[in-house]
């Protein structure tokens, strides 16, 4: 198997990951089979649909139908398949690939935008980040959930400390570009994975404190 | 008339209804005249942009004002009409000419993605309903409601059925192309306008049910 | 200094007041200082955002990266002064420099669009108060937050008719489009510092009254 063809894969069960997970996230809520079916598809391409509108580019999926099927499937099953299972270890499974998914397309989104030329160094940058998180984004407004700037989990830092990683370690050695990447990917989804096991919390000097005028 | 004739017609119908049943949808809130065109040309013409930015051609309504136009007349109209109408049996009467904008927009969408071979077979389905709901979506955000996700009523079932059927059928009787959309135009309304008059609800096979691990 | 300098000085303290004022609005909540680069980020970009993607142009960002390190630069700022400083005087400064921000950006959103030529007369309308306003918009959204359609204060009039007189006077005398934007822009914004200043509320021929029959 290639690299290319491990990328390939790893995509794909990045898009299985963010489809569960956004099914398995809204199904406490009164939602039907059609609902389910959305979520799971603008989670899973939401984020890279944003990605290529502003690149200005074919959005991926319309070239590439796999990740549309892929999606649709997967929403079906996790819709049906909830009825079946114990959440709670399926959520978690679902949670560790949804850290990969993160990782995989943070790192391919600044890529694609780091090779159009668009915006460098900042631009891929903001693009990575947007292809990662951008489908859950718009999940969590459809679905009426809190969105993730809100929550206390650590779930933004890792992704945004490897994208930035990722454009300066390529700036300086742009002939590395494969070691690189496959790098900050992994560094990304172990720094997530770590999170999610030892339930670590945004560090205290990125959080807010109340404002002495206000107490 | 030719049918292109009746066809622009329906949707200028289509475009009257979405921008009435969304001003009259948010009249309750604490809105005013400017709010209310906002949600009125956004209902109307948000699906329809959505799918033009990610088919990568000009938005719809750039080439024809008349669009924007008629939204923003009959936001006005609704505006104003609301304090002296009898709420009630207006909205049921726009209720049937939402689902038929649905079932116009819906079968056009769908077929302005599949002349331009965009992903095809799943690519204008997912643009088709996009056209039909995108803009009452985001006008339900914007208005702070539940997203038609989260609602009961059989809304979205009809729309799919249409627009899966109306490429099923095209792709194997591509001469038949101006009967099929009819037809299944025809039919996504009269499922729609049947589920408006006996409050059909989702089927229980398309419903979440409650885990068992969580009862 | 040249006209043209100004401008851009004026266009990047917009992006600071839009960047700011977004993360002032959003401290109060749980956020930590990812989400508040996102928010004003997003504020300070959203809505030239939309407008080129509508345009099918390039997104400006793109182009000038200053726009975003000016936006992360001053929600960083923000964010970590917000402990120390008297937020009550620093927000109001802040809704007057965001007064200047929306003045500039929804003639300049408008100006760009009828240089394309794009829908004329109102397109440029509709994406002048687009740039204005869209990005405030996605940041209420990701929010949580009410959006600024249901809310009480003198926002979108003075934006709007600010946009309106201009593209009218452009039509007359199109010659004289420096001097006509210049002073579109400075009523626009006297128009919403008197807002702030005196507390004007929407005139109420511009509110929705309740409907007889639900009384």
């Amino acid at each position: 198997m290639s690299q290319e063809d491990l990328y390939y894969l790893l995509g794909m069960a990045g898009t299985v990951a963010f489809a569960v997970t956004a099914v398995l996230a809204v199904t406490p809520k009164n939602i039907d089979l059609f609902g389910a079916c959305v979520m799971g598809l603008v989670t899973a391409v939401g984020g890279g649909t944003i990605r290529d509108l502003i690149l200005e580019v074919p959005v991926f999926w319309s070239l590439d139908l796999n990740y549309l099927w892929v999606a649709l499937a997967s929403s079906v099953v996790a819709f049906y398949g909830n009825r079946l299972m114990d959440r709670k270890y399926v959520y978690l499974l679902m949670l560790y690939l949804d850290g990969l998914g993160v990782a995989m397309f943070v790192i391919q989104g600044a890529e694609k935008a780091r090779l159009l030329e668009f915006g460098l160094p900042l631009g891929p940058v903001i693009l990575g980040i947007t292809t990662a998180i951008g489908g859950g984004v718009i999940r969590d407004l459809l679905a009426g959930n809190t969105t993730l700037f809100m929550r206390k989990e650590l779930y933004a830092l890792p992704l945004t400390v490897g994208v930035v990683a990722y454009m300066l370690l390529v700036g300086y050695f742009p002939e590395k570009v494969s070691l690189i990447s496959t790098t900050c990917a992994t560094f990304t989804f172990l720094f997530r994975a770590g999170a999610i096991y030892w339930r670590w919390h945004v560090p205290s000097w990125m959080l807010i404190k109340p404002n002495k005028t206000e107490q």
